[in-house]
């Protein structure tokens, strides 16, 4: 029996991945976790790619973790961290580390460790099939510290509270509402408006892409250190860049620049 | 004169809250203040209660602070600062301090103190006739720090600001859309859609929801030294615990858990 | 040419500010980022003043930084930080330092620069015609980090990212939804609501109105420092004022309050 795959295909400048647990909605199994973090590191480290887009295979996301696979390891605390602190948290870590913009895909199910890659991604596109939640407390288990900084952080501590002691499941309107969806999207259209929203990305300058990632993750570091650091050390070295005078140009020659 | 009550009773679980000061909209004095800190005091210690539904008596939640006993020590900064740094900040850090999830259920005025206890809930259940805001720069008088500090947290800092500097006082429909209500329900069915949310979260895992709660928490702690503490302690000793193997079995043989 | 100006009148407890660049959609250039700071910082120690009013010029608010002047010193480190740290931040540094409640009035083009300033002002007015973003990753570079944090504070890291990973440029409709903007309204009536908007300012409680500005900024001080000023040092030191008995007074006699 498969325990799942995360594909990467690199075309145009976009890094394609695809999630993929046939039969359980995309669950992520141990090994998946340990391919996030493989694949998006790739990418990260990869100048050609210039936007990744991720989607999960057959209609759904992502339902959850592959809870065919916890009585093996969940009920012993050390095991338990161990399966948290570095398998999970090894993935999004390497998501949120990514400086490329992610957009991701989302129909069917995003629930549980759906939501978390979600809450990893730049610019989230939704079909109007999409649901969000994270029921665990069905499953008997909080979340994890760190899982739960990284949900409040995206969704809002109302709608974690919700999803997390109320054990909802939402719609895609109410989150475009919030502004955590960019986009809500008839299903039959999202794989194409989502390609389209990736290829615009391919278009504008990479490296003030890669520099805004590095800025916009540096607020999410609480004592604001790596800010100090963007700020205090690289922030305007761009200032000769080749991207940089190419935009400037094009705009006083009222052209299209090319990055 | 009455000043007020805060009553508690406990009855499947939920531990229903009534704030009631007749012909006040339920207007909190200090006594009631004092009363809402024994009170969830009492229901954090209580293993029997899973979750809190707490409202107003007589239509109305909560219109605010008791105003008709605030020239016996508004006008002093002694007395003033005791008023808000114990009273009411006692009766809203016990409220913070429950580990049991709360319901607000919320008709009518929600306005000032009601604002604040509302914002101390976990979920926020609306009727359509509820009215938000903190109007007090037509009282004269700043919100309290610690105060604002909670609202600007739960509200955003947009909607603390129209509330604070605009006098703004909104319906409950644009507070759906940002997420601080989880729902809003025509008036005469909300005492029923409140009771069911929380008889649903009795259904649910009661220790997974204190962790969540503790951990939630520590996340609105600036310094985030308490996340550090749930994080490097205890996050994982409910590995071999009833609840989380009732949970996953239950799952595994598609079958409703029982908690 | 002109380099454009920043008007200040004052009328009436109202400072109004009327952002002017003819022929560029208000683009701010760094003469009117320095123009920015002495007004703003005018309007600060002016205690006629209860609210100021902010707009454009010509139906637009503002279309971004003036970038005919951006060749003479964008490309060079040095001059380049120069630019962001004292001409762009000292304005917006003037905006958010200022006691005063500041409220936008705001149609048309609201980009880049422009989504700067609106992000210091405290309520937000929209006319229908008013679209948002910040596409300077067409330009071919990032956000300055502290302009970077102030936009992603007051419209949150989603709309944030969809605006500088995305060049996304946003109607007004879902920017009131998320509470960015506190009212959306028809463009010919815009004018008449935003200074009816600012004279209900004018008749709240002054004093009471910079002490929740001073808190509420004090809030988004990543350490809170100044928040233990504001909560330790002054906070209750309006127990005895004048406005603060008015207020309460008022209220008991069930009439209107004067300040």
């Amino acid at each position: 029996m498969s325990a799942g795959t995360v594909e990467l295909a690199v075309c145009s400048g976009i890094a394609h991945v695809l999630v993929q647990n046939s039969g359980k909605f995309n669950a992520i199994s141990r090994l998946m976790w340990r391919e996030l973090k493989r694949v998006f590191g790739s990418v990260h480290t990869n100048d050609e790619v210039r936007c990744v887009l991720i989607q999960g295979a057959d209609g759904h996301f992502c339902a959850g973790g592959d809870i065919s696979e916890y009585p093996k390891f969940r009920f012993d605390p050390g095991s338990l961290r161990d399966f948290h602190e570095n398998d999970v948290w090894g993935g999004l870590q390497a998501m949120l580390d990514c400086d490329v913009p992610i957009v991701a895909q989302i129909e069917g199910n995003c629930i549980g460790a759906g939501l978390e890659l979600a809450c990893c991604c730049d610019l989230r596109i939704a079909g109007s099939s999409a649901r969000f939640g994270a029921p665990i407390a069905r499953l008997g288990f909080p979340m994890a510290p760190r899982e739960a900084q990284l949900v409040a952080r995206e969704l809002g501590l109302s709608l974690a509270r919700q999803m997390l002691l109320g054990a909802a499941v939402l719609d895609a309107v109410p989150l475009l509402a919030t502004g955590f969806l960019s986009q809500v999207i008839e299903d039959r259209l999202l794989p194409e408006v989502a390609l389209s929203v990736a290829q615009g990305i391919t278009m504008l300058a990479p490296r003030a892409a890669r520099m805004n990632k590095q800025t916009l993750r540096a607020l999410c570091d609480p004592d604001l250190a790596a800010l100090g650091e963007v700020s205090g050390g690289s922030a305007y070295d761009y200032a000769a860049s080749a991207e940089h005078q190419e935009g400037v140009a094009a705009f006083t020659q009222k052209r299209r620049p090319v990055f």
